[in-house]
């Protein structure tokens, strides 16, 4: 099922959405590399959405969504479901919108991810990845209150919210007269790399758009393969919790089919040693989800030699133990 | 002894560094955090010196001071000590400037630091921090092969090297319209805060400039009060290892007087402490030496309420033992 482009993000739908994040978001620096461009033999550009508010670039589309809610909406609340970066997104949209929010989270959610969204006042009901579906649950909720399901990447205004990282990277490259020769992105239900790509070729139309998930959770990749949507086998198993969706979305997918030059997967091993190199060399905390486009370049599963480029990270949200285990290494 | 100020640094020594450093040191972003302004009641932003070059301010100094040594200078290579931040800013401007560089390291030094300083292709030389000089011993090895000795703090270069991050502070906060109120910074021997409040002082007269430094080590602190250069009892002992100089400067001690309004401690508990914080909330790693403003911040040591402030974070350059002894906290 091929959406129709009439009905697809523009580039002015993501410029709209970046003005209603204006001084709400944060505005991510776009770090050159030194380190790392020596060691890539390219000329390295780091997005660090880490560094934006909530520790992932979820905060972005979830307050793009929130913000446009109508007053009986709000007054009713909202639903949402996420392993925990979305979760957190909309727990503090929904915080600095004075909205009520209910987040479904998987009982192996980081328990960083899940202080959080208790910390930015939502209420968070556990569900098992394996045995329950989240989105039974969360729909439930919402039949039950008629409040609005708050996907984390099917939406429209979810899709450009996260573009507005993209947008931000094309703009902070034009100040430097940079033009990216190639972009790596994480993929989780691709709303970042979808709200991503479309700024990005809006703009700079020749620029490469990469794609990254984790072993065994490559429904994308075998998706743009196969040209229909695949689904992964298992729903749980990788440290990259933040990557874990079970399919590509209906919406995203045609956005991706679009833009996308390839997909690449790394492998938990992969993930963690750029989370240690991330630490070690860049002084950045990322998880190991968030660091995947960092793992594909250092496992070398991409020529970027003499190419200029940017990577995302999409999050910095990872309990100790995982990141001790990673600086064990 | 006061330095007669007509031989201290100025703003236009500090403009005229930059400039040498244009293109070749990393131009660390200014980061507001939002969520640090809540935590404190400020306006709060951070200047990230822990992703500039080697992970450390240090690099600013060391370029600066060796890419004015004259050709036979250069020839006859270069000496330095350092428990590791300025070793490894020695260690990179030297091998970028082809001189060869042997650096005097303490066997306490972190491992990070000393295979760091030999990845950049340096000469190390252990020395006991207890029972050994390292200033004799930098300078028998000068003495023989005629070599510079490159201090880490006494140098009118090494300072106004130091200084252009503080200016960048300036220039970073007057394009988002803002003027600071305070400005907090580790204190080892001086440099660095020395050369940001040349540049900060001499742009921004009102604003106040605070040093910090670990319990123990307060020299600067005590000689401030005293009115003379002061001695620490101990040499060793602390967590924060860039910041255990013995005393100020000859030449830091009288810019400090000038400028400084006052000198905060922080025990290595408290450090810790912002380490975690770093890593939890904002995402970026910190050594304890390089977080104690933060560590000063966090335990209520000044009162910031309303102010518009920056902090600095001098360095991000610690072994995952004492890293993971502060996520334990």
């Amino acid at each position: 099922m091929i959406m129709p482009e009439s009905i697809m993000p523009s580039l002015q739908d993501i410029q709209k959405a970046a003005e209603r994040l204006n001084g709400v978001a944060t505005r991510t620096p776009l770090l050159p590399s030194i380190i790392l461009s020596e060691e890539l033999g390219a000329q390295v550009f780091i997005k660090p959405e880490n560094l934006q508010r909530v520790g992932a670039f979820k905060f972005r589309g979830a307050y793009n969504r929130l913000c446009q809610l109508s007053d009986t909406e709000k007054a009713r609340g909202v639903v949402a479901f996420s392993s925990g970066n979305h979760a957190q997104g909309v727990a503090l949209a929904a915080k600095l919108l004075d909205i009520h929010a209910i987040i479904v989270m998987p009982t192996d959610a980081p328990v960083m991810k899940r202080d959080n969204t208790l910390g930015y006042g939502a209420e968070v009901i556990e569900y098992d990845r394996e045995t329950e579906s989240r989105e039974e649950i969360a729909d439930a909720i919402a039949a039950d209150r008629k409040s609005v399901v708050v996907s984390s990447f099917e939406d429209f205004d979810i899709i450009t919210g996260q573009g507005t990282a993209g947008l931000e990277i094309m703009e902070q490259g034009q100040e430097l007269g940079i033009t990216f020769d190639q972009f790596f992105c994480p993929i989780g239900g691709g709303g970042l790399i979808s709200g991503c790509a479309t700024a990005i070729k809006g703009i700079s139309p020749a620029t490469e758009i990469y794609g990254i998930e984790p072993e065994g959770f490559d429904d994308v990749k075998r998706s743009l393969e196969m040209g229909s949507r695949q689904s992964n086998k298992q729903q749980a198993g990788s440290l990259c919790d933040a990557l874990l969706s079970p399919s590509p979305g209906i919406n995203t997918f045609p956005i991706m089919q679009k833009y996308l030059e390839s997909v690449l997967t790394v492998n938990d091993d992969e993930a963690l040693v750029a989370v240690k190199y991330a630490w070690d060399k860049l002084k950045l905390v990322v998880e190991p989800g968030g660091a995947v486009a960092l793992a594909a370049l250092l496992a070398g599963k991409v020529d970027v030699r003499e190419k200029t480029i940017c990577l995302l990270f999409s999050g910095g949200n990872v309990d100790a133990a995982i990141f001790e285990l990673a600086l064990g290494r």
